[in-house]
């Protein structure tokens, strides 16, 4: 018989937030590694909003899971078979694994991972996709100069805290925005927000700008988008001439059941338009994946940052793969604290 | 007893469309110039867009007009007074003129034009900011490619005619959109515009946005964004990876009174922002005064191309000043074709 393993299948295509029953936890064989693949034990996998997109059958930048098909994403892991020069039994590797306790993966999308550097979940957040993002976003699109402004919401999640660190130590004034009071808290504390606030505080956009902007001591250099919602309509009408907004995200809106003209009806996109006309402002849509040639330079920059403790690390460890559906649907509400990953083993 | 002169006041602030009664025809003293200013007799005055937004009381990149000051806008014409080293009697001078057969100038705010270099209504469009705009829109933010495909609407007026012709000299495939089938005739026959879309033979976005797409051939790399409102809900999901977006103006949206909830419908500040995210999008917004340091470089590169005849030049001429807020009125509803000046003397 052969051995084996467990997934999280696609079972249904969610309208608005996810349910319990739009995944299933199923068993299968743990398949053998094709030509050039390895196989590898998935130690932590990784839950990201943009996860969420997957699950829907629309035009996007990636294609959605199949139903039935096992929920994307990556992970890593210890090898345990490997038909590529590149990898050997026992060695840990970064890769696309899925939400899954084994994966064959094709050994070119894979990274090695060096237990010695420091934790491996490290490669799921800080020094993977989502500080890369928040670093590549912020670098290369917000353009950040000494003595700006930014602001950025998720202010405590593995995006948020990297643009928030790395602005603070370029000499920026940095305004976090985050979900509770332990949140903002950790915010200051932890990642050197002059200042974060609360947006549960505030039930309408108008009393959040209000607060963003007594925060900011005036307008906003740039806004580093990764929630849309209540935050960006809050947040549009503070932004200075010549301001920046990267765009990696909008996860407020993910659940809003395609986006349609009910998602948020006070923010129109005629005022969205104007506001980018009237201040001259560079709005710039950007998935991580079309800019792998830039990895090495981050991680050359920041990983020894995360080394030395100058760049925080702030994880949201669940456990088991049957809890992963759950965690996933809390990090779509904001109740993870820090980077969410699933612990497999 | 003074000279007298006759200059177009703004009487009220309008909602939605102006209408006669926002403008008001008067008699005024000839001003003197002051230290280092000019005396003009316009000759020409420009008729702009832009100027429905210094009609509204409200933030944007320029204060509105007050109530009773005469109407903003450039003009040209002769110099009959000179307080400046730079200017004398008998010169011609672009300048702030304003809706106005007399105007008093900072000399430093004026430029020279010279008669024997082409007709001088050609610094008010295709030689003046309204060209200048659609070329450093189309080359600073569109970084338009061989092989690619441009769109714009008001494809006859001075920007859309400016940006079409310099990307079709770049080897790209330009489709125009304009209002009614006069103007897409002449999109095509004399601004070499590879196809013209009527966007008044379709009633809704989803309609305009399939003979778009079929004009295309497939989706736009570039499209320059001077109208707003159906064309652009039309373009948006039309749009390749790594598109740009300049926005220079948003025409249709000017008389929506407020910029409101109701503007448009449709076209959700959600589904915008999804489509700048998925595809990458590069949208920037700019104001062609932020640039004028860039204006020799354009006058450079295409002032001998309107010379030569390879850049067209479309003019519709409205006689006489109390004819101006008619002219402005058609203008805003598209009723002009090609460059809208008005004719002084």
């Amino acid at each position: 018989m052969t051995d084996q393993m467990q997934r999280i299948a696609l079972a249904g295509r969610p309208t608005g937030a996810p349910q319990p029953e739009h995944f299933s936890l199923e068993t299968a064989d743990i398949p053998t590694p094709g030509p050039g693949e390895i196989l590898v034990r998935n130690h932590y996998m990784s839950l990201d909003p943009y996860m969420r997109g997957r699950m829907d059958d629309g035009k996007s930048y990636a294609a959605p899971v199949p139903i039935g098909g096992t929920m994307e994403g990556g992970g890593v892991g210890e090898v345990i078979a490997s038909n590529s020069d590149h990898f050997k039994a026992g060695d840990f590797a970064f890769g696309p694994f899925g939400w899954a306790t084994h994966a064959a993966a094709d050994a070119k999308m894979c990274r090695k991972v060096d237990p010695a550097h420091g934790p491996i979940t490290a490669s799921l957040g800080v020094l993977g996709m989502p500080g890369f993002t928040g670093w590549y976003g912020l670098m290369e699109l917000g353009k950040p100069k000494a003595g700006e402004t930014l602001v950025v919401a998720a202010a405590t999640g593995p995006v948020g805290s990297m643009v928030g660190q790395v602005a603070k130590a370029l000499g920026l004034k940095t305004v976090g925005i985050a979900g509770g009071a332990e949140k903002c808290k950790m915010a200051v504390e932890t990642f050197g927000f002059d200042a974060c606030i609360d947006h549960r505080a505030y039930d309408n956009a108008k009393d959040l700008r209000a607060a963003i902007k007594d925060a900011c001591g005036g307008g906003i250099d740039i806004y580093f988008e990764n929630v849309g919602g209540k935050v960006l309509e809050a947040v549009m009408p503070l932004m200075k001439p010549f301001g920046r907004i990267p765009v990696c995200g909008m996860i407020s809106w993910y659940n809003a059941g395609g986006l349609g003209a009910g998602a948020d009806a006070k923010l129109t996109a005629p005022a969205i338009w104007r506001t980018i006309l009237v201040n001259f402002l560079s709005v710039n849509g950007f998935i991580i994946s079309n800019h792998w040639g830039d990895f090495p330079k981050f991680a050359a920059e920041i990983g020894p940052k995360v080394a030395s403790g100058d760049i925080k690390v702030v994880e949201d460890i669940a456990v088991g793969l049957e809890n992963a559906p759950a965690a996933f649907m809390g990090l779509l509400e904001g109740k993870n604290v820090g980077k969410q990953v699933v612990k497999l083993i």
